[in-house]
């Protein structure tokens, strides 16, 4: 397992400074920070341009670990199912343009619930228009040399989200779109969505490095006070990071630990130089 | 698959009334509503006194689906685990004094983790102490006949409240303990806690009759605003509940279906006798 002396491995999902910085402010002042790599958001991407954050990017010499966020391919009807996968495509074209190592999938849940009422409650159904979804997709990803990356979201996001809900999960689509395991398809393991799986180990020893295309790190808080926006800072909670990060090791990762912490309670409300300063010092002690 | 004609089937978990009526009350309302059972937690119990409840079933008939409940194994030292499984003796006994099919076991999760500071974060040693407690409890269950039903519970309550999280962990744990398969330890389904998981259907026909002691019904509302407290009534959420109970009948359940709905927002806010009525028209047109 790697010791993490100093801060070469970590990264910031752009999300975790959403309420304090644009993506150009978030890019320079990880720079500044010494933090080599970044997660954009495509919203912060669309916010000051594609060209812009490319050159940026570019200029700078940041690395990327991902790109948030392709999925949500569930729909009620053909036109919707299309709309969907049209949009994936361009999430395809951006994180290409971005040089990111791959595209970050949150599948979707039950078409109309994240906007509060749900078209049905069929959620065999919603499960099938994914696995249908990225099938599609990874015919267009594949010769863009571009990584699917799916990310299974805790279950109490499955009406609303994503209605991949484990690593099992994940993997058994996997297995099933690209049996030869290629390379073009994976998941993330956001600590935060999989910590409490009884079968973490074996899955992430299932999934092995070449799947195993991005690390997510926050912490569980004990009491959580918001099933979204309440993600502790690492350390915080009580998330076991070492030993999942080293089960992460033992199947072969050796990329970026990402810090992705959606806190309107706390860190939303902190001035971004001293998140950056906690993600560092935390990285460091914790991850 | 029963069709539900009339509520024979219905089952009242009297948490769901817990802010309006004592357990007496209760117990009044159901036979006055005719609704045939109830699942009695053990501190309503307690206020009233077991002598008095067990009385009460008695002169008016009205069976249990269950009690509720036992649990809680893990702890930081060996006083501590010695005190819980004395607590859970003590309710092996209540449950064999009321006459109940089974006792549910809500496991526990990280020891303090429910009083807001987890005294550590190892969730494997609490998984290990859940265990060795469920088999040292059947050692005294088993010979007074009372089922252990556990109840494996929505990730989100792996910290604080149950690290069996999936109704597969929950068997897995059934297959260590009882490979016999002789009747003296089971599962709750509760469709609030399984609804999400993909490997639900599999793991209810894995299960089979004899392993299925309970089933607890109300709905996923989306969006859910409370992580304890905002359980839906039946028909006002994303859970195919009559597709589950076909598969749990499918598998040779043939017991009550019970409502346990904590409600903070709605349904503890409302008149008794207007839940219970409305609990028995949506039994009929949903459950």
């Amino acid at each position: 397992m790697r010791d993490f002396l100093n801060n070469e491995w970590l990264s910031i999902n752009t999300a975790t400074l959403r309420k304090q910085w644009t993506l150009p402010q978030i890019i320079e002042g990880c720079v500044r920070h010494g933090i080599p790599a970044i997660s954009p958001w495509r919203d912060q991407v669309a916010e000051c341009g594609l060209a812009v954050a490319k050159s940026l990017v570019r200029e700078t010499g940041i690395k990327l670990s991902g790109y948030c966020r392709g999925g949500m391919f569930p729909a009620v009807d053909q036109a919707g199912l299309t709309a969907a996968l049209e949009d994936n495509y361009r999430a395809v074209d951006e994180a290409c343009e971005l040089g990111s190592p791959c595209l970050v999938l949150v599948v979707g849940g039950l078409p109309g619930a994240l906007q509060g009422w749900a078209a049905h409650r069929d959620i065999g159904l919603s499960r099938a228009q994914v696995t249908d979804g990225i099938a599609r997709l990874l015919e267009y990803a594949r010769p863009r040399k571009m990584p699917l990356a799916i990310e299974p979201l805790h279950p109490m996001y499955a009406a609303d989200r994503a209605c991949v809900n484990t690593l099992e999960q994940a993997l058994d689509i996997c297995d099933v779109l690209d049996p030869a395991n290629s390379g073009a398809l994976g998941v993330v393991a956001d600590i935060y969505h999989v910590w409490w799986d009884p079968k973490l180990q074996a899955q992430i020893q299932r999934a092995g490095a070449r799947r195993l295309l991005a690390f997510h790190v926050c912490d569980w808080l004990a009491p959580t006070n918001d099933l979204l926006l309440d993600r502790g800072m690492m350390g915080d909670g009580v998330i076991e990071i070492r030993k999942i990060r080293g089960w992460m090791e033992a199947a072969g990762y050796a990329g970026f630990s990402e810090v992705e912490i959606f806190s309107a309670r706390n860190w939303w409300q902190r001035p971004a130089d001293e998140v950056l300063t906690t993600c560092k010092e935390r990285h460091l002690t914790v991850v």
